[in-house]
């Protein structure tokens, strides 16, 4: 089996760490307790082990093709596509009036891990169904809802999101599609998308592409975007398709990695203009698709974690397999199988220790999401709401950044063989690549941290996040086990570290920008490195407990482990992250740009 | 042009921190002041960046095909191997005795890092000739030395280094190829040969392959390992060639990178035995490879520095032309180029400085190969050649690991554009992974650096070396610029670190290998980081010099600006190294085998 599904560690995480139990006492989640998380997340290991993953290798082999307005996609796909809408998969987080499951996202997250580490190439697809579905669910209109939303959570029609234009990347502002409006009430649609994934494919019967543009007069720059939806197919009254519409496929790009998964060139409206259906009201449209967007960057630090974690997979495998070497130790009186060795366990233990952490941070975060949404409290609607608010560019930036060090690793792991493409281990490290760039570079996240979530609250959030953290260096010191103390202790120095970030951040975001985005970057990597040594420290405590129960000995042993070899050595590293924020932000813009 | 050699930055490293004036002092290296250096480097410079830098990117779109038992390059690397032969470059830091130009490897060094930034799949195959000249300048009797060394200085033969075998990676103990000793004094070698750099190709008339064997009979493992040489085609008493030898290439690897140079399959035998020639003596063919390895392992970590330059240059270069969003500071009222946003910023000085940090590194150590060769003090030669070993598992261990991380700034600099193949950046991210693999994996250099050069003389070189390393924060503590004493606070605290890490080694690797062997590749990463930070120190103490002088005061502000960057941003990662060397080795192996 090329991949096997984590589910002890998942399961420990939505238990004890995210307590689904307590998610299963918010109105709408009653049927949502552990042993539902149990038999969906166990249905959902089978379905990607057995059909999603085989296909993984053979999509970067044999990639989406091109061919006269028409993307092939590889072989296999279509019907992998086909049983993945009929399990109901795109529905689980979805609600239950458009023939949703209605999930906590607590346990869609795991379900969204599984199929990413089986397939990320084939994952993107539903991955953007399901921000067109959130961007439909906040503003469509009754009648946008109507036509698509049953559709699309089905999985029988799948959805884009059309952001980018060839001058228009990271900056909105510069986005020039046009919408004109009809006197029906549609609009014409004109210009050119790029990098717009599954922008063009054929494994499904429609495709609901969610598009950014101006409305003629609108005014400049970002507050005179709208958005619209514009389907491949018109819709007719009764549900059927219609006419095909003016939006073409023109090329799609040749990648480094996730080559399976078309990344086209939509033409708007070169044959008349294409018909577009206004979402909620002109101007709001980067509004709306910072929904669409919070609920996609959260995806894409999943993708992260579950491709980590393939390439964790087959770097142990490897380790079994490959003999070469005496044990240092002595241990082994002849070549042994390199998992042996003292740096092949090393990059091991990093490989596991940041795809576990990463995957604790993000479970939590999605128990705050769900909280945010379905607690019948305001106040803890709220405090949730900002909890996941903050965690989202981290969980998005810290998990993806890491997943290129854990891919480099897995590479490593296979010395030469890493780097024939055979192997597969390239694949992992080609595709990673992708993760820090997409759905905002991890210099966006880092904007976002620094401006909308550090400084606009003064640093309230953060700062009670820290006081949490605290509160788990009691317990650990409380404990008093040689594991907890020394956790304590790296915890500790990591939380000083980053409070003194944020202050230095609300000191000079107003008046010495320059020198807080010069550590931007940095203070996202501190502070998801702190969260997920958080997250795993907390598991240390847990898994104390549990073993102590007579839980599962071999894997509380390996938790607690794996919480102690974070916390040496990945939480260290906010030392010196620390540093360079705090003392080194002059000399990053010393230099005249012509210097460059 | 796609690569323009950093004369400035060479010249600065060779004048300043290696003293050529000094090595010109030496027996033999008199014509080799400062002028011959600038001159050979501006000629270089001038051929690689308008012969072979054309040539990369087509090289990884058209790689190495093989057919039929034939290698064909890619179109027009033949042509330009021509005029690299021509142009005497491959004799450069060889002898004039076989018709080379003797030159000081600090000069060599410098050429071959532009070779290799031009084009790192063209550069391998002059790199593999200069481990076979250096094997046979070592070991080879004076017949092949006659026959073999005048062809490959001139570049018209090319050389190959067999060592790998499917089961013989890391580990030559089980190396299976076999020599059967035949009356005339020649051998029969059998076996199959796996990843031979440029083992076919069809650019050079002859090639001659250094072969790692086991005559019949010879002792288990290691030291029962010789060297032969095996010529493509035999070569005539009169030096014409003769007969097709019994080596053949029987496919070529698809690889992630650097695909236009073929690594080949060869097979030795099949057709009743390949003629081979043993250099030196029996059963001492290791220790002639760990001179051609030596040699290969610094020339592999000059490829790291050449990578890194020429993702910097093209992501340097893509940051002036690319326009999206305004500057927090408020400098530019509208969307500006994006070397204007500190986060990029902050990225390009990452990868400048560490490239120069890395180049000084790797200058330094080549004056010091010059010395302990040509020095007439027996006793300066040995200091020199203890501090050159002590120096290459660096050269080649840090320069190759931060390469990684200078390609992946270099793509992730260009967004979205990065992932495009077209755009060449993803190439660097994808040619660079080879480096920390191929002529000893990272964690082999560590093993090399904590075994052979730290544990074997008790940590003596070490301290000699942090010796000096304190001296030069005495002359920055004296010198008393706000940067010099940041600089040499943050030196001070390294070299602490390493000091102690030392005696960490030093003390536990007998004892208690598994700790040592634990923190072996953070050990080689603080190590090297330590070195270049020590080598941009002086360069900032000598840029203030010069600037005071008078002497291009552009260069010098730089230069002082990127010393002190290094000290704060990645100088400090040694805080963390040392903590998960000295702290955190138990945790590495605590876990069972089994539970990976």
């Amino acid at each position: 089996m090329s991949y096997t599904a984590p589910l002890k560690d998942m399961l420990f995480d939505i238990a004890h760490l995210a307590r689904i139990d307590q998610i299963a006492q918010l109105p709408g989640f009653e049927e949502a307790g552990l042993d539902t998380a149990q038999a969906v997340l166990e249905e959902c290991a089978r379905f990607n082990q057995d059909v999603v993953a085989p296909l993984n290798q053979e999509g970067d082999r044999n990639p989406s093709f091109f061919h006269d307005g028409a993307v092939t996609t590889t072989p296999g796909f279509k019907e992998a596509y086909r049983q993945y809408a009929e399990g109901g998969w795109q529905g689980l987080q979805h609600p239950v009036d458009f023939g949703g499951q209605g999930l906590p996202k607590t346990i869609g997250s795991a379900c969204s891990e599984m199929l990413n580490s089986a397939n990320m190439s084939f994952a993107l697809c539903p991955l953007l169904t399901d921000g067109a579905i959130e961007a439909l669910l906040t503003a469509g209109s009754d009648a946008l809802k109507a036509t698509y939303l049953e559709k699309l959570v089905s999985g029988q029609w799948t959805g884009t999101m059309n952001l980018t234009e060839p001058q228009a990347g990271s900056d909105l502002a510069l986005v020039r599609t046009r919408a004109e409006p009809q006197p029906d009430g549609t609009y014409k649609i004109f210009g050119t998308k790029i990098f717009i994934t599954y922008g063009e494919h054929d494994m499904a019967e429609n495709i609901v592409h969610l598009v950014l543009a101006r409305v003629q007069g609108a005014p400049e720059g970002v507050k005179g975007i709208s958005l619209f939806v514009v389907p491949k197919f018109l819709v007719n009254a009764d549900g059927s398709l219609g006419a095909r519409n003016d939006v073409h496929c023109v090329s799609i790009e040749h990648k480094m990695g996730i080559k399976a998964s078309p990344t086209a060139v939509l033409q708007y409206g070169d044959h008349g203009g294409a018909i577009g259906y206004l979402v909620g009201e002109e101007n709001r449209g980067l509004e709306y698709m910072f929904i669409m967007m919070n609920a996609a960057r959260y995806a894409v630090g999943v993708q992260g974690i579950a491709i980590s974690e393939r390439a964790y997979q087959k770097a142990a495998r490897y380790a079994h397999e490959r003999i070469q070497s005496r044990p240092v130790d002595g241990s082994i009186p002849a070549s042994a199988p390199i998992v042996h060795h003292p740096d092949v366990r090393r990059m091991l233990m990093t490989m596991r220790a940041v795809t576990e952490g990463c995957r604790a941070m993000a479970t939590v975060a999605a128990a705050a999401y769900d909280a945010a949404h379905h607690h019948p409290d305001a106040d803890a609607r709220r405090q949730n709401q900002a909890f996941y608010e903050f965690m989202v560019p981290l969980v998005k930036g810290y998990s993806t950044e890491m997943s290129l060090e854990v891919t480099s690793l897995g590479v490593q792991v296979h010395g030469g063989m890493g780097f024939i493409e055979e192997t597969g281990a390239a694949q992992y490290y080609r595709d990673a690549k992708i993760l820090t760039i997409y759905e905002g570079t991890t210099a966006i996240q880092a904007n976002d941290l620094v401006g909308r979530k550090t400084v606009r609250d003064g640093g309230q959030t953060a700062r009670a996040i820290a006081a949490q953290i605290e509160a788990t260096e009691a317990q650990l010191v409380h404990n008093g086990s040689a594991d907890a103390v020394a956790v304590a202790r790296r915890l500790k120095d990591a939380r000083e570290a980053f409070l003194e970030v944020v202050d230095f951040m609300v000191a000079q975001a107003k008046g010495n920008p320059n020198a807080a985005y010069a550590g931007s970057v940095p203070y996202l990597m501190l502070a998801g490195n702190l969260m997920a040594g958080w997250q795993l420290a907390r598991s240390l405590l847990v898994a104390q407990q549990e073993a102590a129960a007579g839980h599962d000995a071999a894997f509380m042993a390996a938790k607690i482990v794996t919480a102690r070899f974070y916390a040496d050595h990945i939480l260290t590293r906010t030392l010196a992250q620390r540093v360079a924020i705090l003392e080194g932000a002059a000399n990053v813009t010393a230099l005249p740009v012509d210097a460059f």
